[in-house]
Formats: C-alpha cells, sequence, structure tokens
C-alpha cells in the first residue's frame, strides 16, 4: 500500500457504510419476529443484532471487491457468512460448551429463550444461510459459483473446520502446552470461517484459482492471528466489563497462546502472519486496500 | 397398482436392497473413527448407524425411480437426507429438548458422547450433509440440480419447518386439544423432511414441474401419516421396551393426534391421507410401486 493509496483510504468510514449495508440486508432477509413461531424468529434475530462487528462478511466484500467484483452480488454470501458465525456463537454459549452468560456485554441466547430455542435457533441459522445462498445468492451469482461457495463454507465450518476446532478446544481445557494443539485449535475454530469468507468473496467475483488461493491464503493468516490477538487481549484483560466472569473463568482454564508461547512472542507471531498476510494480496494495488487495512485492524486491536 | 403388479413387487426385498445400498454409501461418504478429532467423528458414525430403517433415503430413491431416474444419482442427496434426519434426533434427544436416554433402544449419542459433543455431532452432520451434496451430488448431477434440490431440503427443515415443528411441539407440551396446532407440529416436525425427500428425488430425476408438484403432495400426506400413526402407536404403548421411561413420560404430556381426534379419528385419517398419497402417483403406472408400497407400509405399522 503505498502512501497515497493510505491517505486516500479511510477504514472508519468503509467499515461503517459496510457495516450498515450488511445490517439492511440481514434485516430484509430474516424473517420478522412476528413471524409464527415468533419465539425462534425472536431469537435468530436476538443473536444476528446484537452487536456484532460484521467482521467476517466485510471481509468476503473486501476480498470480492479486491477481485475486481463490483455491486450488492456478493451480499447474500456475506449474510450468509454472518449468519453461521451467529449460529457457532449461540452453541458455542451453551451450558454443556463454554457456559457463558453474557457477549458482547448482553444475556446469552439461551439466558433470553431458554437453552432449546437457543440450540434450535442455531440450527436454524445455518440452515437459514444456506437457504439464503442457494435463493437470493443463485439469483445474484448463478448455479456454478453457488454451489462453488457453499463447499468453500461447509468445509470451512465442518469436521476438518470450525465444528472440529470447538471439540478440540473444550478437550484441551486444563491440558498442558502444546503448540501443535492450539494452532490447530485456532486454525479451525476461528480462522477456518475468516479463511473462508474472504475466499468467499473471491468465488463470488469469479476470480482465476490462483488468485482464489492468494485470498485464501491471505485468510488463513488474518484468521489464525485474529484469535492469537484475542488471546492477547483476554491474558492483559483488555475486555474489562465486556467478559462475564464465569466467561473469563472458563477461558482461563483453555489452551491458548500466550499460555504455550508467552505473550511477547504470541504479539511477535500475530504481527508477522499480518505482514505475511498483506504480501499475498499486495499485488492487486489500489483494490486490495481495504484488505491491507483489515489485516492491519486484526492486529493494531491489541496494540 | 393392478392386482399384477402387486404380486410382482415385493417390498422387504425392495427395502432390504435398497437399506444395505444406503448403508454401504453412508459408510463410505463419512469419515472414518479415527478421524481426528476422533470423539466427533465417533459421535457422527455412532447415530448414523444405530439401526435407522432409511426410511427418507430410501422414499428420495422411491420418488427418483418413479420419475424415471436410474442408477446411483440419487445417492449423495439420499444420505444427505438421512444425516439431517439423524442431526434433528440427536438434537431432539437432549436434555433440555425430549430429554432421551434411548433411541431405538440404545444410548442416546449425549449419553455416550455428552451433551457439548452430541451438540456439535448434530452441527457437523447437518454441515456435511450440504457438504455431500454440493460435493459428490454436484458431480452426478450438475449444478442447476444440486441448488434446486438444496432449497428444498432447507426450506423442509427451516424455520416454516422440521425446526418451527419442534418449537411449536415443545411449547405445546401440556397445551389443551388444538386441532390446528397439531396438524402445524406434525406436517412440520415430521412431515416437511418425508416431503423433501420425496420431492428431492424427482428433483434430481430431472422431472417436469407437475411431476414434481405431484411428487410434493405424495410426500406431504405420508409424511403427515408418518406422525400420526407414530401417535397412534405411543397411544396404544407398541414400543414396548423400544422407549425408554422418559420418554414414554415425555410424550404423554405432548400434544398429540389421538389426544385431540381421538383414537379411531386418528386411525381414519391416517388411512384416507395415505389413500389420497397414492392417488397422487398412480398415474405413473409401474414405476411408483415403490411409492404405492412405501404408502402402505406407513400405515401398516399401525395394523
Amino acid at each position: 500500500m503505498t502512501m497515497k493509496e493510505c491517505r486516500k483510504f479511510e477504514l472508519g468510514g468503509y467499515l461503517e457504510h459496510k457495516k450498515r449495508e450488511i445490517d439492511e440486508s440481514l434485516d430484509k432477509y430474516l424473517h420478522a419476529e412476528s413471524t409464527y413461531p415468533e419465539s425462534l424468529h425472536k431469537a435468530m434475530r436476538y443473536s444476528v443484532f446484537s452487536g456484532g462487528k460484521r467482521f467476517r462478511p466485510i471481509l468476503s466484500i473486501a476480498g470480492y471487491e479486491a477481485c475486481g467484483g463490483e455491486g450488492q452480488d456478493i451480499m447474500p454470501v456475506a449474510c450468509g457468512i454472518e449468519l453461521i458465525h451467529t449460529y457457532s456463537l449461540i452453541h458455542d454459549d451453551l451450558p454443556c460448551m463454554d457456559d457463558d452468560d453474557l457477549r458482547r456485554g448482553k444475556p446469552t441466547n439461551h439466558k433470553v429463550f431458554g437453552e432449546a430455542v437457543a440450540v434450535l435457533a442455531g440450527d436454524a441459522l445455518l440452515t437459514f444461510a444456506v437457504e439464503l445462498i442457494v435463493s437470493e445468492g443463485l439469483n445474484a451469482m448463478g448455479p456454478d459459483r453457488t454451489v462453488r461457495v457453499l463447499k468453500n463454507l461447509m468445509t470451512s465450518i465442518g469436521t476438518d473446520g470450525m465444528v472440529a476446532g470447538q471439540v478440540v478446544d473444550m478437550e484441551s481445557e486444563g491440558a498442558g502446552a502444546d503448540g501443535k494443539t492450539v494452532e490447530y485449535i485456532h486454525s479451525r475454530k476461528t480462522g477456518a470461517l475468516i479463511t473462508g469468507a474472504a475466499r468467499s468473496g473471491a468465488i463470488v467475483s469469479g476470480a482465476e484459482e490462483s488468485l482464489i488461493e492468494c485470498i485464501g491464503k491471505y485468510g488463513e493468516r488474518i484468521g489464525l492471528a485474529f484469535q492469537i490477538v484475542d488471546d492477547v487481549m483476554d491474558a492483559e484483560g483488555r475486555f474489562g466489563g465486556l467478559k462475564s466472569g464465569s466467561d473469563l473463568d472458563s477461558k482461563k482454564r483453555k489452551l491458548t497462546y500466550p499460555l504455550v508461547f508467552g505473550l511477547e512472542k504470541s504479539k511477535q507471531t500475530a504481527r508477522d502472519l499480518i505482514s505475511e498476510a498483506k504480501d499475498y494480496v499486495a499485488d492487486l494495488g489500489e483494490r486490495a486496500v481495504p484488505l491491507m487495512a483489515l489485516a492491519d485492524l486484526v492486529v493494531s486491536r491489541s496494540s
């Protein structure tokens, strides 16, 4: 990124603009709270509109634009990704998993709607994400890209992706320091959907295989860095009042990067990953400026 | 169905043959138990291979063949449907839902693997069903039918389908007799995926719109009849030792057809639905003989 491009691009405005577009689309796509059965639709909307920064859908849009994509064709996929992210948060927060009472300072889904509706709201969000992509997404991008995007996303969140990461994360609680395992967890539990989001943008744009791979490599690195930075912030107590006591307690037992590698090494690894990520998209020039800025944002959260 | 066709077709052999093909395909598609993380893959296989009769995938195959489909192109979709059915059973059995200790005479998934892995195994089965259809299914039937089948299935199991049925089922426990609500629950909780399975077969075969609709109407009727017959068998205690005490207790509080309409009226409704279902596919002649026999099977379970 040249100094000129840096000056022109204002990340805050970009994020705000994209977030507004995503929020409006999510509101349009999701059924109204008054749709029968109301408890289910209320529970779905409650967690979708509970203060998420929309990092993953914005990333998919930035990946799309970096590959020459224009207009709103990416929006059903971007929103589908946010619905998948929301489903995973609702299930992760359940008493039988991380047992969190608060998320983003608000009561978790099961605290408001009960465990049964929370499980089903998560199920319904995953189902609706796929439905959205094969209906609105299909209209926007045609059948070939639709199936390609779905394959990419399902691989990201399946038994070698997000769900596997969550299983190993739980099973490693209280275990000793193990660098290989913590990298396995982070690259899947958090990294895989972030990678999948970036790759989805490239696929929807119709990019060539080599470019999709480049965006994927970028995504893998910022995905892993994202969770390392999260660990660092947790270790340094930066979340303050935003996380509940029970959440901090459970985090303390988890296998984290700082626990295995120490705080300084973890911060350095995150910076190195971000630098590598930016190298993968540097050749795209001005179109990749948002991707560059999003990479910087991941690591600057902890600085 | 003419007497001649009746004599030629032997349902027992057909079911056994199709079940074996489906079981072999499921075994081929699903990752081995030894795949890391093992607990997740074991939990998925445990419930997939726990004695299911494969009614839904067999129905999709029968629908496919009734519309002129031949060979194995339907198999990824048929198996995907069984994976979706299995995911729904695992989540329904959870302590926060129906709280069942046994299913088909074996401990439920969460009793063996714990609640957290059970939730995640369900999530992974739904995800893998979609992944299977957009990979193996895509190779077999091309992108247009792949997206159409997925849209059909996601609608069947979403917020106006299976998940909605489960929510209303739970929320109606202990409620008074209400015919409209019990029909809403049954047509969605059980009926929607059965309808979706039959319709999927027609879609994969490349059938015309009017024929897909016919198979769908057939599916709606046998789907509703299936759950009514289940209710009747429950009410008459036909499951014997196959259901646990806690399961029977919870069923007793549920809104059922016999509770609302009485046993005799419920049985008559099931018979009428099956008769209507058969009328919808009668014109297809010999190709529809398995669909006819499957319809009869639904109601003969209770006779």
